[in-house]
């Protein structure tokens, strides 16, 4: 699984300077002082390559999740798009507030609207005709405060990161409330992390023969919430053993960081925390969730917190140099 | 995730000739026709390396699963380690039976009994605690027939199979219906199948930070079961890409094989059949489960038939050369 033999990785020293979109101090410091120490042979912290798992979270960590999770919008352009054959769903208050973007009733709607909304988008096909369906709309949809593809709205730093861990060994995995089969149509060309390596909520699939033809088809049940008290249990699920390095933005994230980090050894946890209202948003708290409990808990356990305004030169890849 | 700059992959041609415990015939003949066509590049049949996915079964197909399931004999020998603490078991018929080693009365108490068997000597402890009853008890427990480690009644041809692909590019899983936490614990040391790679039953752990630690606890809940229909549900789950390769022994790998099939793309199914009384078992049927619509339906598919006697010069290493 190693790479050392890399051009990446025979670049030490030689080459470009990792991270160039994060600006030198303790942040970036701190990213490189554990990538040497675990790396290093002969380091009281070394680590072998093969436990060398760092996770990721998605929404708000690695693209952005505001106004509201990318999956939503989904959602949304689905209920649009089926609106025409149920004509019943006029009859239905949250399905009906979709239909005209009346955000407000269906943010009232809390969780049980949202999961009620999602399994109607996400079931009733087979698991590659859902793949087909996300293919379809990620390669067209529009980031309405950015006017470009949800796949350009991804952090750059945050992939100078992903590849910075990779060059030096690590696995890298997405571990997200995000729906798993969403996420696994474009991880792999987006973030090079293939759908092995992205974990994610699911709904329940039933494998059958139709018409001599074996299928997985998808059930508007749910099967795992990975958020919460859930990542660390979606972790040993899919990975099987403790991650040495997690990377998050909420409180959604609290617990994937503390089952980390947990021990003496060296660990490394970090929240992106969103401050620049100009290049992208600027908030602790929104419908989405909040950064509350793990900022405090950040401060006593040590882990880094991204100041995304002041520690990121550059935040998407289209903005150009920053 | 290649390899190609392993000594393994140099040695086309110049190293030794690949699988030296199978006999030249149409079974090795047709396993190492479908790497060819798999891996020459401008073939028709090519197939990106980051697809070569190829899943094994464990019981019966890597290891020995006779007189019974290896993890049955852990539950065994767990239900007599903790009966001491338990002196209500002797009021309980199936509990008193494993103590007594009535396997009749086990087996007639059927997959239910086995179930809560399970369930009883698998929860109720952290699973950083019950990885390390599993290791304990893997490094001494032996098998019955042959007086060896478990881990040594692995069968050489297989291991054998697993480097070949990996040297050919191909990222190797286990999918069974064995706990994925038992089989976790020794798979990387045993068949270099890193943990992340390995796919098997489950039962529900939950998160919860005891005394300011976080740890995942083992409940007596099942979650989830890699049989059968489970086993695509499984690999959809955890790997997310379709296999082009299933190696399997019995029906429980049935729609494995089907789904790995399916289509027209060159793809590879294969049955170990158990032929071979002398140097291993001989059975189609067991109390284990049995090998009967599979084995017709590879004759309709063109799956690979391993016939153990005359197909493999060698089972298990220990054995010497044959």
């Amino acid at each position: 699984m190693m790479t050392l033999t890399s051009p990446t990785t025979l670049a030490f020293g030689a080459g470009p300077a990792p991270l160039p979109s994060w600006n030198e101090g303790p942040t970036k410091q701190s990213i490189l002082n554990f990538v040497r120490e675990v790396t290093t042979a002969g380091s009281p912290q070394f680590v072998i390559p093969e436990e060398r798992i760092a996770v990721f979270d998605n929404d708000g960590t690695l693209w952005c999740e505001m106004p509201f999770y990318i999956q939503l919008a989904f959602v949304f352009d689905r209920m649009k798009a089926m609106a025409p054959q149920h004509p019943e769903w006029k009859d239905n208050l949250i399905y009906a507030a979709v239909l005209a973007n009346d955000m407000k009733t269906v943010a009232a709607g809390g969780l049980k609207g949202l999961l009620e909304l999602a399994t109607v988008t996400h079931a009733g096909m087979t698991t590659d005709e859902f793949a087909k369906i996300v293919e379809d709309w990620i390669a067209s949809a529009r980031h309405a405060k950015f006017n470009r593809l949800y796949t350009d709205v991804i952090y750059q730093p945050m992939l100078e990161l992903l590849a910075y861990l990779r060059a030096n060994g690590f696995k890298t995995f997405i571990v997200s409330g995000g729906g798993i089969e969403f996420m696994r149509v474009f991880a792999e060309k987006v973030y090079g992390i293939p759908p092995e390596q992205v974990i994610g909520s699911s709904i329940v699939t039933k494998f059958e023969v139709v018409d001599g033809v074996p299928v997985l088809t998808r059930l508007p049940e749910l099967n795992f919430m990975d958020d919460n008290v859930g990542k660390p249990v979606g972790i040993n699920m899919h990975i099987g053993r403790r991650p040495i390095a997690a990377f998050g933005n909420s409180d959604g994230d609290l617990q994937m960081l503390q089952w980390t980090t947990a021990g003496t050894a060296s660990r490394f946890g970090l929240l992106v925390h969103h401050t620049d209202p100009v290049r992208e948003f600027a908030y602790e708290a929104s419908s989405m969730g909040k950064l509350d409990v793990a900022l405090t808990e950040a401060a006593a356990r040590g882990w880094t917190v991204v100041d995304m305004k002041n520690d990121w030169n550059r935040v998407f890849a289209f903005e150009g140099n920053g």
